[in-house]
């Protein structure tokens, strides 16, 4: 599967009673399809997929796979559980309920070793109807896979790529310098421009909730090779990224939605609104974005 | 409710397509409960409780729950989400299903700070129609429960007491100098008597599951005075505690069952089975303690 | 070398420029050395001795050791560096300045690991003419010495003990059941009565700066078997050991003397002084330790 | 000072007593000198200046000003302690031991917050006779300068720019987003062109001890506008920094550089020789890098 191009990770909206609100995400779907991105993940950590059932991710799939489709967009589903076996049913759910892919975050818990991700992904790979995607957040997880690690596992052909949320240069180069084929995402919306000009093949972002069109527009600056504006692009979005994506995370980021007319809403608890002092310092980051664009 | 004494964090059997074997459970509880245990905890971190799915778990406790009533041994559940509102649903679930109290881990994924955590613990103790005990397990979740926390949510009427698996003493002290009412347990064997000698309430523990009798014994020996015996279990179980309990975990938990007639078996993937030095090793530990008792 | 008892880890005064006040310290002494403390410790991590030349512990070295030594005070050097070289050329002053013991900090910045240990702490015990102490400090250094390569060295005719800061218990029994005559020290006064329960020697406290006494107290009230009055004096002063030596550090230990007549002042920078709700909070623990001695 | 360019972080040579080997480095420097890079950071991690006194420090800085002035190479050295006042005093011999410019390490042991750092480095930068640049190497201090923090040194007129060792892509373009004009530099060959596509300025490599000239040749392909070059040559060089630079550090690049005829020799204890199977791997990376060159 072709995994090059910019994808939103979308958050899930939730009415008052933490209910999944669908139409809501119908409102937001029909602002973010509009957009130049070539994808989406559902269910994946910006959609609080820890938060959600088997059966609310597939209903969450089964509402965004045909507009998806119509919309021409790519559809990877967030499918990851602690154990193998409970990993396997959600892939199979979510390529029966119309994911192209799917992005596995590793366990967490037990702090799997080496081999035991090389197991773990083989055997889902195995498994799966649709192409996997390996996915790496060692701040969330406390687990890293290692770079011959991911060469190990880029040999399945079921495996097609790799979101790294750590953003690690060594381990993307190294990869690369073995596997310039092997499609490696980023997760961090102010590393996008390097990861491209490494030959990474683009990225998934929290971000993409709030500013898809200027993310897809500095993927589209750096392959027609105007990267002098990629360059201006990367900088102009980074604050807002790195304050949204590595400090302040998803109720930040449901708020900065709810700035912007989208519906962001609040997370499931035990996540916690934003206080005040974020909340203006997520404004002010709006505000510099926007006013210029 | 009293949590006075020594608990088994009891493991669960796979078979060999790894679905729950309650045969194998029901050989173990045999065992277990002719000891002089004061009960068990099902589905804790021991039970392989992150792999579990809710119907899993309930299947669990709904056997367990008649048989430890009528052996009039304590039954706690380990009962935790990611979420509030999965783990209300979980400890409510466990109430029905016969636990008299619930064992509820800390959230991990999204790292909840202390104001997130009085707020979970409070609306789950709310919920709960059976006592709570705090659960940390920072090895595991990288979340730790600061003392103050602690302590605010030990005036909840419904949080009876609290699991400390990191056996920190600056925290048990701290605890207790403040509320020495306060049920604290400690999540490690080598631990025991420094926690009772503290004024700690007992402990749950995985080494339980092999040696249940010797940690009883050393319980008893402590809450009788004798001080020198008590002390000398302590040291006589520590390096066997270490090994399984800080280094190697449930696979060599499951593997040191094995060895000693119990069902232990195989944990679910992605743990694996312990390497044959492991295997060495804890069969000599496990020969050090036996031959001698 | 007998290892038994309380040791205060003392802090080094300084006056305004950062210079080391020698009168300061004189007033500190007079007051520590009427205590029932067993001896002290100079230079260790509480004597902010990163910041120290190794002229300046030298000379504080020789300061102290006529005066120990008169009051009948064990007198211990903290002499670490991050080379094996420096460190025996430190320990090597030490001795000639008068030091008994030598408490050597784990090296820090390129995390040795097992093997790098043992063979730099068996260079340093065999060129050492006094014996030598391990010290595990893993907070600060972000290392850690595992229990079996404690037990290796503990076989050096020249290393007669270890402080662990951490307060591990499974490393202090696992050490204490193959070796009960290996003279284990806590770095924790909240840990101290737990320490002794389980064979513990005695321990090096920050918090004897403050409170020698209750804890000269303390150790006296277990070694004479009144195990109700220890625990009673451990409770009382685990919620200052927790701020102190846990939570606040070095510039809260020299706020808490100030407050009560001796010579804390400020420690060198980068070290801040104590924010004033630090300082609040401070002085409120004092408050509950004094008003009932 | 102007900070564009490569920059090797030079080792230093020991003989078998451990002594600092200057004809050793004589020997290096002749090879390194004729090589295209910008210019050396002596005395920096990779120099084991953890093990070094500010005498040896002295010596290694006076032995190469002279060399390196007449080379036309700049000269940086590496000047950090624990306290400020230490650092300062270190700082001031650098500039009279002929360096231009110093990298300062954070502080590791206490731990300083973004305001002990701010007052660390503004005293600093204040005293010194020359540029500084901010060092920050969280994977062996534990310690992190915040993008706000570097934002806020980045004024003081004195402070010309930053190594950042973990290259960290958000911090980097935060910081370049407000001020393109910082320079920052990267201390991971494997870094080096996505660093310089963001507008970095370059970097300093313990690579640059084994392959300077590659890794200029990369830095001119980018400068001169040969990205599909720079690219081809980053790629290359990966695996062999990703082994070296963040794998097995300073004893592997010590005996990389004996492989290829240098003057490596062991590093002080309790740094270690690396392991045969280290050694093999090195080898094969360096076969890869020099058959093709």
């Amino acid at each position: 599967m072709d995994l090059h191009g910019t994808f939103i990770a979308i958050t899930t909206p939730f009415d008052e009673r933490e209910d999944i609100a669908l139409g809501h995400l119908q409102h937001n779907l029909d602002r973010w399809l509009a957009e130049a991105i070539d994808g989406v993940v559902v269910t994946g950590t910006t959609g609080e997929a820890v938060f959600l059932s088997l059966e609310e991710r597939s209903r969450l799939w089964k509402f965004c796979a045909p507009q998806l489709q119509q919309a021409g967009k790519r559809f990877i589903a967030g499918a990851a559980a602690e154990s193998t076996r409970a990993t396997i049913e959600m892939v199979q759910v979510a390529a029966e309920s119309g994911a192209e892919a799917v992005l596995v975050l590793t366990p967490s818990y037990f702090k799997p070793g080496p081999d035991a991700l090389v197991s773990h992904y083989t055997a889902i790979a195995d498994a799966s109807p649709i192409p996997v995607l390996l996915y790496n957040y060692p701040a969330f997880t406390g687990v890293e896979i290692p770079s011959y690690t991911i060469l190990k596992l880029a040999e399945h052909p079921n495996i097609h790529g790799m979101k790294d949320s750590s953003a690690s240069l060594p381990r993307l180069a190294t990869v690369l310098a073995h596997r310039p084929d092997f499609q490696m995402l980023t997760g961090l919306a102010s590393g996008l421009y390097p990861f491209l000009s490494m030959g990474g093949s683009g990225g998934i972002f929290a971000l993409g909730n709030i500013i898809p069109g200027l993310i897809a527009q500095l993927y589209r600056a750096f392959r027609s090779g105007n990267l002098v504006e990629a360059q201006r692009l990367q900088l102009k979005l980074a604050p807002l990224s790195e304050a949204l994506e590595v400090r302040y995370g998803i109720p930040a980021i449901k708020f900065a939605m709810d700035q912007i007319g989208l519906c962001g809403g609040t997370p499931r608890k035990p996540l916690q609104r934003p206080s005040v002092s974020i909340q203006n310092e997520v404004d002010e980051l709006l505000y510099l974005i926007f006013k210029s664009e």
